[in-house]
């Protein structure tokens, strides 16, 4: 590959000193900033104008851990407990019964309908505001059950380093994630300086009503309004930004489409999966996993040569405490 | 009020010539300069931090004419037209028929099922890149029938200058359009230099789809995916931007719920609604209008004291043509 020498020739541009310091020298990293540095060199044959450099990055699992269960899950059933008081009725009712009880070997089997009752349960029914408080308010206390940390500890320094590092060079980067888009839009300025507009997320169906004061708030309704995952990701990234990326990472088969659709421009791309290596530091799976399955996109990765990140040799560190 | 004086003070920083120049002086003016030099005074009361700096505008009677058709349905008449050789059932089923041969009386009855049906003919069964294409198309050959000019030549240059003024104070612009987003889209950035990631509009279901040669295309199904109109304009702004608008310009009653929800929030403010008042060089029409119908929200805009632009007295020139 011609990549080696476009990317040695643009080194000047990254002589300050090492953007990437959690990537470890590698191909993996090579092809990154090879790919940033030819992308934005002026007058250079792949060049991208400034309004084009769009970059979408899947969430659970690529920007921040997604085990032992996706962290939305996790607010989901800590949030059955906390509205518990208010449904004595769940105390005998299934899926609640099962998640108060903590009975994971009931929960495993109650499939899709179970998983609908929960979300309606814990994420409808109230004003989107309401919502966005409840959601900030459990990041605030709740601990993930393996590191003890909040869940907003648990992003991968290495990413944070490659969207500050996009950009630095005028990338716009976007959040596409198959997670609860009024569940990401609180905090996730905060954590990846990625602002809620730039979300694009699965949502439900929320309605416009006008309270006896006279104030407009809007309703979570119980219903799904659409599924940001698979081949809907190519289609909210149509829907939400109408523009079609030059650069997208996914770390699962719900990413496959979005890193096809990014694939499928002309001009220069960038297409990367995180493959999850690492089951001292982080987790290890793929394949077989029910939570982030990496199977049919990491063939079509290997055939097509998309980038494949493995967590435990490309990266130095995975979170941002490990470097305190 | 205290704007008067605020804007006395701010004054310097529009020291550098007329920012709206085709805005006769008076208090609407005065209220948009104002409204922009309070909301951008670093250490000022009213001072919105920048990420906050959200513009809404709505675009058929805000940004450009909407009369006697809006522009879309203008396009999906003349699409109908282009496709009939293709289907000559149309030449005796309705709502075809009536396009076809210009019947109009017969087209005014048609009511929501006809309208529909155009629709579906016209926006569906391609691909988003050939319909963009065929906007493109249509928009390079289509004349208005009575300025006899492209429609993208009756946008209206006192809010060119409004969205460039807004920018330059760092607001990102968006439209908030009952209108297509996929017929937006293809213009907005070279028209109004908003970017299609800046459009919010209604929208049908598309769907993915891998090409014998496995090309990814999205194809426009004939299902509404989402309606972005009154209450809708609400909901389309927390869906797309997720943040609340601190300054909304529309036309119309499908605006007022973007006006309450902007008004609704904290701090300063700015609500607008254009007033169609000039039928010489534009259009006169409000509360009894089929188009951009103009009455409950005007009522409101009275009683709340938002702002109201006179076309026919606030605006020097209508249409950037004029000036040349």
């Amino acid at each position: 590959m011609a990549a080696t020498g476009l990317a040695a020739m643009a080194r000047p541009a990254f002589a300050q000193g090492d953007l990437l310091p959690s990537w470890n020298d590698g191909p993996t990293k090579r092809a990154i900033l090879d790919f940033i540095a030819r992308t934005t060199q002026a007058g250079g044959r792949d060049w991208v104008p400034v309004p084009e450099r769009i970059a979408c990055f899947d969430n659970d699992g690529t920007l921040w851990t997604e085990q032992p269960v996706y962290f939305q899950i996790a607010f989901a059933f800590d949030r059955v407990k906390a509205l518990a008081p208010r449904h004595p009725e769940w105390r005998t009712q299934e899926p609640f019964r099962s998640i108060l009880a903590d009975d994971r070997a009931t929960l495993a089997t109650l499939g899709e309908k179970g998983f609908l009752e929960v979300m309606a349960a814990t994420h409808t029914g109230l004003t989107t505001e309401a919502f966005g408080k409840a959601v900030l308010d459990w990041l605030a206390t709740a601990r993930h059950p393996r590191f003890n940390r909040p869940y907003t500890d648990l992003v991968y320094q290495p990413m944070l380093e490659l969207l500050a590092l996009l950009r630095a060079h005028q990338f716009k980067t976007y959040i596409v994630s198959g997670g609860g888009i009024e569940f990401m839009r609180p905090w996730t300025e905060r954590v990846y300086g990625i602002p809620p507009e730039q979300v694009v997320g699965s949502s439900g169906v929320t309605r416009y009503e006008l309270r006896p004061d006279g104030t407009p708030v809007l309703v979570k309704d119980p219903k799904v309004m659409f599924i940001d995952d698979g081949p809907g990701k190519a289609v909210g990234i149509n829907q939400f930004i109408g523009r079609r990326p030059v650069f997208a990472f996914g770390n699962s088969d719900g990413d496959q489409q979005m890193l096809e659709w990014t694939a499928a421009g002309s001009g220069a791309r960038f297409m990367g999966l995180v493959h999850h290596t690492d089951g001292v530091r982080e987790y290890a799976y793929d394949r077989p996993s029910l939570v982030g399955q990496l199977d049919k996109a990491w063939n079509e990765a290997l055939r097509r040569g998309w980038t494949i990140v493995d967590m435990k040799n490309d990266w130095k560190v995975i979170y941002p405490f490990e470097l305190k």
